[in-house]
């Protein structure tokens, strides 16, 4: 009898709690594998005395709180290595035993997850509908003769049916979305380059992504974090910049819907009343909903199967096509070959093209945080594709197969069922490096009391709050910018203004302290003096407005300013005398003592030199 | 009887003393252009009575403070619009008059720089000798028969001759830095994008930049700086980003050195002995000097014109080269065709080649901030290109064409003469974005007194200490990282820490500060309370020292970690009681009067803690 595997919070917690080993979980595995032999599901599995030796040495010899993905079961596309396994995608004849696993699947196992086994696919990746492999078409968890959607089909197929926790996919096109869609799950499609793609069969080698299957989103951020890593031998990867890993909170974002017109559901009324109540949902979430033209974004995806990016699949494998036509499916053979007929002129004028979209794309992020969009327009069965294979695979791919070529991350996740019983599905997108902002919408989308990715993950790595036992606020984003009020040898034309202006800071105006502060001036070698500004005790002297001068600093160079400039001084905060709390240079009190002059009454640095001047 | 005309420093100064006028400039030009007429620099010039209209507007009507190329006189390479003009490319037939200026025109205009006319140049900028043009063959100012170099042939030699106080020109495969070397002169590549090529006639479009020629490198920053800027319409600008203008100083840099092995004179000892000399003087102004392997820089470069890359040049002219095939110079003609060899797959091909390439370049800069190599291995006459141009061509660019490919900056420096009389040059190239770290060291080298071009900046934008009268220290660049004491609620564990570990921060471990604070506890609505610490003052209780823990954060953290700290908490200096002095959470005086709870005996929040609740 097989039984649905947890899902990634559910094992760990079950682990942690010792109501569970991964010594029993591998038998409900292995009990589920048996229920589905055969299908189109798997391309190759680990052997069962493998996995259960496995399970004994992580219940025996590890703590499940030490690994991030301690005994989760999980599955691997057959286009990527898996060490002794052979890597097939989707292609007997090219298949290949690989020596080593791809280093995103070695960092899964170095996190504890279990290896069950390897997924079938369209043929070397390339299609969207599950239906173009030699190891069976595969059809949805929702039967139906519903198409499973590629092509990443039975790592999709896996875990919607809870034969794993997790699994990994490849998306190019939109094969980590697709299938997502089609299964009613999670599909986590991050920024090109997170997930290293070494030891992936490439597809189009610039777009292609490691993606990642769960059934909510909080394990698919889970194992971005446990998965993610750059490794020297993969020129594509890029790490995670630190500063986008405090994601936004939900509450603060602009979501960019597509207008009407933009919007093609290709006649089913049943995904477009989905859709409309999706994003009502998500708009209640958000701060700001904006409507958005999608033509920049279709016509780069047209570029993909329409222009010359089909000519970059043939880069790794126009050789074996021509040597062994026979071995590769048809459509598949017919889709590869339109590459041929691009020339390099061709490539790079595609390339200027794209780059001009992009330029454009890049710009409507300044109004936006994120955008929605159908991940299908509409659903079809194994026959419909039969009908029109190449036809309705480009139907499916409409709001997929721009996000790589624009470099963007791409969170789905499940929008309900149409009135006919067919799954729906939004995708979020963002730019690069948005993956966790985009996730933490898409949980909150997804359940209300679901725990946020952020803060169910354990490792903490690079996200907000985590590593902390006892949790702590999330630390409102800052803006971008920070007036700082300066009194000293900060002010223009001063000897230090060029750090400010160093740092980029532009000159505001003038301004007065509330009257709360004392103005100091300390002796230095250079008879230049310092000014220090102490805001009055209760127990001296009453404090008095003092001239500042008001600078504009980015706040990422705040830290360098400080670096900058020695104790006794401070950045702290000052009352201005508008009531407005800004930030600015103070003075320690216990560097002012008796024997420093107390130049208040004059109001300010320059009016004490004129004063000192006379 | 013409005369040089002066630099972009000595003529800003002269403006400004009122000791010249735009008016007086403008017939100085006008007499040296009159001394060159006819020769092969200038494809065409501004009409006389217009330069004169220009300068008597720029005097009567704008101050010499108010802009900062008020009055210098520049020439444009003649693949760049000048509204008006007629854009030749060096190919009459090709040619068009321009609507408008290009945005890079248009910036140094508005910044009062005074266009004198358009610039000779290697047709369609394909080539580096300056000898591929039907309007003449340049020859360097140093004369002997030697090539000017090229592409920029026109604009490097009107700076060198003194005809104008700088030039742009464009650089793709070293068209900005060869002929700079062959003329004695400063040559400046920026990073991809820093100035726009809209409005430029397309070489590679995705490779092409904008350099600027002056005779020392002040100048060219400060071109630099009026002339950078996006524009909406250009997809390929880049901004440079904040961080990155408080450049490196020079003492603090690493300096990669080619491996003898990889340096190949083409037999030419003069040029060794002087790249010999060069490195070691500026192997003195560095902190250390490191020998690199140029293998994958020259495997980069050998795709520019033995790769696909030169198919790009024909999405631009592919078209015109066709129809108009005898208005092309055979060589040009010749090198153009060997575009059409390549197809599509090859583009893509070549493109995972360079990322493979890139990858590792990127790795080095690890290890070292700037790299030097000669600009040219050795120099020709005209005579001996015309025996071999398409090979000798290849000899010029062996240093300089891998440089936008992989995406560097670059600076051309002169480095003394031969003994045999040839100019000798170095380029000193680095990471994208490194081109005021890169300014900083050429001027350095070029001479101990000459002002560094940030100091000498008047407008100041992005650079360090630049827009104050009387100027000011240069901030030292900060550490990535910043080493923090915290003290209380932002302890590991506690309410805040959060705000730590959301901002990247680690935990370093525990530590003590010296014994100069007294800690307090401020009472808090939540009951709580607020610690604060306080170096003691000399009039008080004296100080003890306090338990803090040390975290790491990234220095360009610190901003949004303070914007979420309100008074009376600072961000200053505390003195550990090892004598280190690092950032930490100070309490303003003011706010521990008599009234708050000193604490300070228990040592340390934690402690306090655990005593109140015994």
């Amino acid at each position: 009898m097989s039984e649905r595997i947890g899902t990634v919070p559910e094992l760990r917690s079950a682990y942690r709690s010792g109501a569970t080993t991964p010594v029993d979980q591998v038998e409900r595995v292995l009990a589920g594998l048996a229920g589905r032999d055969g299908g189109p599901v798997w391309i190759s599995t680990v052997p069962a005395a493998e996995l259960r030796a496995r399970a004994e040495e992580l219940t025996r010899r590890h703590d499940p709180a030490a690994l991030p993905l301690y005994g989760i079961p999980f599955a691997v596309k057959d286009n990527i290595d898996v060490a002794g396994m052979v890597t097939t995608a989707g292609c007997p004849d090219f298949g290949y035993r690989a020596a080593e696993d791809a280093p995103v699947v070695r960092r899964l196992r170095d996190a504890g997850a279990l290896l069950v086994g390897k997924t079938n696919l369209d043929q070397f990746a390339t299609g969207l509908t599950g239906s173009r492999s030699p190891y069976g078409s595969g059809e949805s968890v929702f039967g139906g003769g519903l198409v499973s959607g590629g092509s990443s089909s039975g790592s999709a197929v896996a875990v919607a049916a809870g034969q794993v926790s997790f699994a990994l996919g490849t998306d190019t096109a939109g094969s980590g979305r697709v299938p997502a869609a089609l299964n009613g799950i999670v599909g986590l499609k991050p920024t090109r380059g997170l997930l290293s793609t070494a030891g992936v069969v490439p597809a189009c080698r610039s777009l292609d992504c490691v993606s990642v299957f769960t059934t909510e989103v909080a394990g698919a951020v889970d194992v971005l974090h446990a998965a993610r890593g750059v490794s020297p031998a993969d020129p594509w990867g890029r790490a995670l910049p630190a500063r986008r890993a405090s994601a936004d909170v939900p509450a603060t974002l602009r979501l960019g819907v597509p207008r009407p017109e933009d919007l093609d559901f290709f006649g089913d009324d049943g995904q477009a009343d989905r859709f409309a109540i999706g994003v009502r949902r998500l708009s209640a979430l958000v701060a700001d909903a904006l409507p958005v033209p999608l033509d920049d974004y279709f016509a780069a995806g047209d570029l993909l199967y329409q222009g010359p990016w089909v000519a970059e699949r043939l880069v790794a494998l126009g050789d074996f096509v021509r040597a062994h036509p026979g071995s590769v499916l048809p459509v598949t053979r017919a889709v590869l070959e339109t590459g041929r007929r691009y020339d390099a002129v061709d490539a790079f004028r595609g390339q200027h093209r794209l780059r001009e979209l992009r330029a454009r794309v890049d710009r409507r992020w300044q109004e936006i945080d994120v955008l929605v969009v159908p991940t299908v327009g509409t659903t079809f069965t194994l026959d419909e594709i039969a009908e029109d294979p190449i036809g309705r695979n480009a139907v499916l791919g409409r709001y997929t197969q721009f996000a790589n070529l624009l470099d963007l991350a791409a969170v789905t996740v499940p929008n309900g069922f149409t009135e006919g019983g067919r799954p729906a599905s939004l995708t979020l997108i963002g730019p690069a490096f948005s993956d966790l902002t985009l996730a933490r919408l898409a949980a909150a989308l997804t359940t209300a009391t679901e725990p946020t990715p952020v803060d169910a993950h354990p490792a903490g790595t690079g996200t907000v709050a985590a590593a902390v036992p006892g949790g702590g606020p999330v630390p409102s984003p800052a803006p971008a910018e920070l007036l700082i009020a300066v009194v000293g040898r900060h002010l223009a034309g001063e000897s230090r203004n060029g750090e400010l202006t160093g740092h980029g800071a532009t000159l505001v105006g003038a301004a007065r302290t509330a009257p709360l502060y004392r103005l100091y001036r300390m002796d230095t070698p250079d008879d230049e003096g310092l000014p220090g500004l102490v805001r009055a005790a209760p127990t001296g002297p009453p404090g008095l407005p003092i001239d500042v001068e008001l600078w504009r600093l980015p706040t990422s160079a705040v830290g360098a300013l400080l670096a900058g400039v020695p104790a006794p001084l401070s950045l702290g905060w000052v009352r201005l005398h508008d009531g407005r709390d800004v930030l600015g240079f103070l003075c320690e009190a216990y560097a002012v003592g008796p024997q420093v002059e107390d130049i208040s009454a004059t109001g300010g640095w320059r009016a004490w030199r004129r004063a000192a001047r006379r």
